[in-house]
């Protein structure tokens, strides 16, 4: 009997979409579902991009296999126009952030080598370390600190001759999180000293409320070496279905490398590239994205409005990205959200949500918490949650 | 210092693409270059294909990771007019064929185990393996049988307990052999006693030429639990810049590991999924998939006679996809490849070929040998074979 390998048995499904048989059950029962799960913005994707991605020319072709020309010194641009310094030949276009995380596992680490991860982190991130051989070596965070970074031993303590990179998300999926410059630089520190790879996945970078300021990896001083950014257009020009993203670092021996990985994958999609060039060559997109931005803080003060008044809900408000850690007063968040699906409606509604044990790797952490995706608008959102309440108060498992 | 990777730095560049910065200087000189390099066809992607892309939704959002529903059945409508009964539930849409293949490797190996694949085979196989950490154990083929199969001691005797697979390119690329029904039964009787996978990859299937039929490993009696299929319409619709290919499998179990990896990673580009359902919906696929064969059977006439005329070349007529094998008669292929596009020209035009030898995993073969794509018309072709007749007689290596 042919059976899978023991990694593909180890992996697990996303939290993010495991629910989604029970979700179709629901509606194939006509139940209406509010998808807080899956950080898939409703935000049309700009006119300008679409139209670039309809300018085919006539044979589809593949791109070369870093990006074409035009949309890596696209990039170039916008990111210079964010104050980060960086060269066309310093960029490898990706298909989506999910591709720029593995090429910088492969090319970072060794089968069986240890990368440090804050957690919790996005679920993801498991199966890419398991597809590269990698293991995971959590950083505790804690919600009542808002999920910033623990103290340098803390962090120093999990260093040993395997450890090959931190691989941060910032702003946080699924904590909302974001570092603070000294944070960075205390990361920036531990990596010159133990000669390690600092990772940052940066795909909401432009999602950063209250004022805040992001610093990205590749502001920070004497980390040419060390310094690896994980990107995608995904979010900030909700352009998902494009599968564009990017990997930038000022290591030539990484670019190199990287190069390698990207070209046996030959292209990445030829079309998404054409919309990024035809978006970032209008002077437009920054309004565009500030406009974005906005809706989406809006969004993140009703849903933590909301969520302070569900009695048992404990949740530290968010920074950045468009996603809650909530803890709810249940036995099990799993059981919870599958109840929400297969047993639960009001008015003919339900919500599903992400249960967050697969987020931490520490077994027992998490079991009583949810992942919340705001990428509904204010009102969905006010009825979303509306719905969450009711459950809870309705669910028999509540503790 | 931080380095790269073991893993990184033992991967190659790609002989296909590797030589592409002296391509770059050489066009900067103003010289025409003939690529025959490359699998990139030059016909025009269909029209109907090009016209579903333009319907771009007003959210272009992540597809199911699996792919659309509506891309799955138009998929399995597809195969069963190739006679090849298949459900929507037992495809998943990849990323390429190239996402495929990683896919079907992290699925049916583990770290340190073994697949056998046919030598000479298609070069990125290895950096696939690499990323995956499986070890590649060739099966010797040689151009004076056509590179079809040696008997089934020699392939059995590769067989250990860490062989988890057997690989196979058919029609092959880089040999364009086309394997016998009889080759196929043998492969599948060594997979059903050695319990091993048989993964076919089957992206030129549409191209073979001479009358001869194209036997799928889905089409293969009772092999349902060990036959995986890798597909890509890339080259049989000529749409490589849309990235959508396909991993089809009859085993429950290798379909639920593949879905955790493709989950992992999101979703494959959607607007290609749009463009082919679009396609397939069209009756009128069939004849134009026809015309594209029966343009390039003439082409790979015209390239064998023009090779045939070249003293000192030799090669086995190639009877599918789109390619040759070609021995040169010099010191080293890939210094007249390089030397073609950094010291040649004829007329102000020079050609680029893909030396062979990194499509052999064993040391030393395929030295003299090329890989020749053709995928230009055939007058191109007929000027290409000239600048390389015209090169190889002023080459100072000629041997």
């Amino acid at each position: 009997m042919s059976q899978s390998s023991k990694r593909a048995q180890a992996t697990q499904f996303s939290p993010i979409r495991m629910l989604e048989p029970l979700a179709d059950q629901a509606r194939h029962r006509g139940v209406k579902i509010y998808h807080l799960n899956i950080g898939q913005p409703d935000i049309p994707t700009p006119e300008v991009f679409l139209n670039g991605m309809r300018m085919i020319p006539p044979v589809l072709a593949y791109s070369p296999s870093q990006g074409l020309d035009e949309a890596r010194q696209a990039l170039a641009g916008y990111y210079e126009d964010r104050d980060i310094n960086i060269s066309p030949a310093q960029i490898v276009i990706t298909t989506g952030g999910s591709e720029a995380i593995i090429f910088s596992l492969l090319a970072v680490a060794d089968p069986g080598d240890a990368i440090l991860i804050p957690e919790p982190y996005y679920a993801n991130y498991n199966a890419y370390a398991t597809m590269a051989g990698v293991r995971i070596i959590p950083i505790e965070s804690r919600p009542e600190s808002g999920f910033h970074l623990p103290d340098r031993a803390a962090i120093e303590g999990l260093i040993t001759p395997r450890t090959r990179a931190i691989l941060i998300c910032n702003p946080g999926n699924p904590t909302g999180t974001v570092y603070r410059p000294d944070e960075l630089e205390l990361l920036a520190e531990l990596a010159r000293q133990h000669d390690l790879f600092l990772i940052s996945d940066e795909v909401y970078r432009e999602f950063v409320y209250d004022g805040l300021s992001h610093t990205s990896v590749l502001q920070l001083a004497n980390l040419a070496q060390q310094a690896i950014l994980v990107d995608s257009i995904s979010k900030r020009f909700s352009a998902c279905g494009a599968r564009i993203g990017a990997l930038l670092s000022r290591n030539p021996d990484i670019m190199q490398s990287v190069l390698k990985f990207a070209q046996a994958r030959l292209s990445p999609p030829t079309l998404g590239q054409l919309g990024l060039i035809a978006l970032l060559r209008t002077g437009d997109y920054h309004r565009q994205v500030e406009q974005i931005i906005e809706k989406f803080g809006r969004r993140r003060d009703r849903l933590y409005a909301e969520l302070q008044r569900i009695p048992g809900v404990r949740c530290a408000k968010p920074q950045g990205a468009f996603y809650v850690i909530a803890g709810l007063p249940v036995d099990s968040a799993e059981l919870f959200c599958r109840w929400l699906l297969a047993e639960f409606e009001l008015d003919g509604e339900t919500v599903m949500l992400a249960p967050a044990a697969a987020f931490y790797h520490t077994l027992g952490r998490g079991q009583d918490e949810v992942r919340l995706a705001y990428v509904l608008d204010e009102e969905a959102l006010g009825r979303a949650l509306q719905i969450v309440r009711a459950g809870l108060a309705a669910y028999p498992g509540r503790s």
